[in-house]
């Protein structure tokens, strides 16, 4: 079912309104609308949005419905690496089934798009890749996944990961990924040179995870905007996290966003309480385009993350001390339109000729919806409803 | 009702056990009790906490129940006060009902023990300090209130504070407030002798917010220190905030940490994630007595709190970084005998002849009761059940 008549929603939340779907489109939004033999949805006023998206994720590693991990791991990253490689393997953990949960958990709750990167190991091989694009394949009609082939536990530092990530990039990955090339890789320029490079050769984007923090972050910074540069790919990377845009030092930050501007790098955010992060409105103002995620859910790594953007939507606004109604709007808007434009995903929003792709929120207002929080209420991709009062509308596995 | 039988509860996440509740305390804590014509309350396997403690609140000025606050303040320590003085008056807000509502809304999320801060100023007088009293004492039974009057809008700066201060103590409040000796009051000389002056007076405790950061809240945290010493004060001092203790300078704060632990000043966080606060498990090494809050919820200040201890030990940890099971336990316990041990409650604890406070919260061990968050299944108060899923028992005004 693609055609779908929803009375009585709050474009934004303002008044209420009705709107015709037709063929996975926004077709008309007016009041009274009639639709004879459109199926009809009440939405009883409840605000939409743009579909939500969940812009930087790991569904691969999610340990939701395996019971309660005990974490005894502490924080250092390598630990956490090297960690969950082997419990990988000791939990039996399924990436199809468990992509599967986290994705459904995500539709249940307002997410239209999930970009989710990916392990591969030389230990785990492509099982996670090939699970996730299996997952990706079956929710084809619920939500949108894009997979970055994602070098966990280190790229230059274990032989043999290269060739997997041409690999999975043959299999489908959509973009290529890289982590920390000074802090895990000990390799900056091997790191930066061998993913650029695959993302060259296949013709894809990249989007790398950058943990760490002042001048290390930025001297890494600068060469991937080097590499960037030199390869024409302005548009089409992103940097996650980019803790070291938090650094106090004014001017040069200033000088990093500019560039990042000028190369249009994509920032995402998790709002890291813990860290230094980039300042959402000084990004914005920067004119880069951001958007957020909650990072990897309920997995070895962490505890406290939910498969939910408005929640993700509330920490970015506690972290960025963002308080009035506009700011927090701002927060959510980083949550959806956001992170579909660093996703590049075209006819993402609420007027006529748009993806059916939205999701309709509690509240009065969409400040409420962000600090109240949810369950969503409504999840509706390409006009088919895949998530109500934060369920999943298909079974979980 | 002050006798209870609770089956099938785990304390502290332990092996389940029954719980037999006699005259407001814990008389037994063993597995198949008997107590003919006592009522039970089946646990269905819920963890037992000792009750939650809301450690740094402001009861009097939330809007609650008033419809949603369109906040278009920003951001600004002053401003904020500014508007809120002035929001009293034009919102007709009622201090009694208001803080009452707010009140049962954290007797309802496992909360037994709640230290609100209460506005007093020459705007508003002694309203705000006469609406929670009465609070406090139809709450009696349901929850402990205990009152810091607060010159929230200046003391120095606006004459005519300190002698409302002086009979807010005559009316009962418990504790002397005081607020950003340097950065609100200007005058930190004026503002510190003037709140131990009145604390001395009195023979009653202080509690001070200090939002001072870096070399500016370390030089008002020192001068708190000499008059905490020279006054004999040792144990009645708590500072809530305390945010210069997270200045990146190691020697700095850990000279200050030092000097409060000599003194036994306590620590009150929120765990705010878009400042510099105290480390949680550091200030705890240094063997200060530290507690936590949510600060004011729904209020003109922001939007994002909640009267909710398990929210709030969440954030706590986020911002500390903490992941481990472990440090999710050390979180939530700094929010409930952490608080207690700040406000000298006695007999805070699950160990027969203590109090009959506690909370029930849903998961399988104290970290995913933190990570994944309530409602809290109920709520009792010297035996008395004051919370079921979240709601308090008793009617919201």
């Amino acid at each position: 079912m693609t055609d779908l008549l929803i009375r009585n929603l709050r474009p934004m939340g303002a008044a209420p309104t009705d709107m015709l779907i037709r063929n996975g489109h926004i077709d008309t939004i007016a009041s009274g609308i009639e639709a004879p033999g459109v199926a009809v949805e009440d939405a009883h006023g409840a605000i939409a949005v743009p579909g939500l998206v969940e812009a930087h994720t790991h569904i691969d590693k999610t340990l939701m419905g395996m019971g309660w991990y005990e974490n005894a791991v502490g924080t250092d990253l390598r630990a956490m690496i090297d960690n969950e490689r082997a419990e990988r393997v000791r939990l039996g953990l399924d990436p199809a089934r468990q992509s599967m949960r986290h994705a459904l958990a995500l539709a249940g709750n307002g997410i239209t798009h999930i970009r989710s990167h990916v392990d591969v190991d030389t230990d785990n091989g492509l099982a996670a890749i090939e699970g996730v694009i299996e997952t990706r394949a079956a929710l084809r009609d619920v939500v949108d996944i894009e997979i970055v082939a994602f070098p966990q536990s280190g790229l230059m530092i274990r032989p043999g990961t290269a060739e997997l990530l041409d690999k999975a990039m043959e299999l489908g990955a959509d973009l290529v990924g890289g982590l920390d090339p000074c802090g895990i890789d000990r390799d900056p320029k091997g790191h930066l040179d061998t993913i650029f490079g695959l993302a060259d050769r296949h013709g894809k984007g990249i989007d790398i995870h950058l943990h760490e923090g002042g001048d290390l972050g930025a001297f890494s910074m600068e060469l991937i905007l080097e590499r960037t540069r030199a390869l024409g790919m302005k548009g089409k990377v992103a940097i996650s996290h980019a803790f070291c845009l938090g650094m106090p030092d004014w001017n040069r930050t200033e000088a990093l966003l500019s560039a990042l501007a000028d190369q249009d790098v994509a920032i995402l955010t998790t709002g890291a309480p813990s860290r230094e992060v980039p300042a959402v409105k000084r990004a914005l103002s920067a004119g880069i385009r951001m958007g957020a995620g909650s990072d990897g859910v309920l997995d070895t790594w962490n505890p406290w993350n939910r498969p939910d953007m408005l929640d993700r939507a509330r920490i970015v606004a506690l972290k960025n001390n963002m308080r009035s109604d506009a700011d927090l709007a701002l927060a959510l808007a980083v949550c959806s339109t956001g992170g579909a434009e660093v996703m590049g995903v075209a006819g993402h929003g609420l007027t006529p000729g748009c993806n059916a792709d939205l999701a309709l929120l509690p509240g009065s207002t969409l400040a409420e919806a962000v600090a109240t929080g949810g369950p969503v209420l409504l999840t509706v991709k390409a006009g088919k409803i895949t998530g109500r009062d934060g369920k999943p509308t298909r079974e979980m596995p």
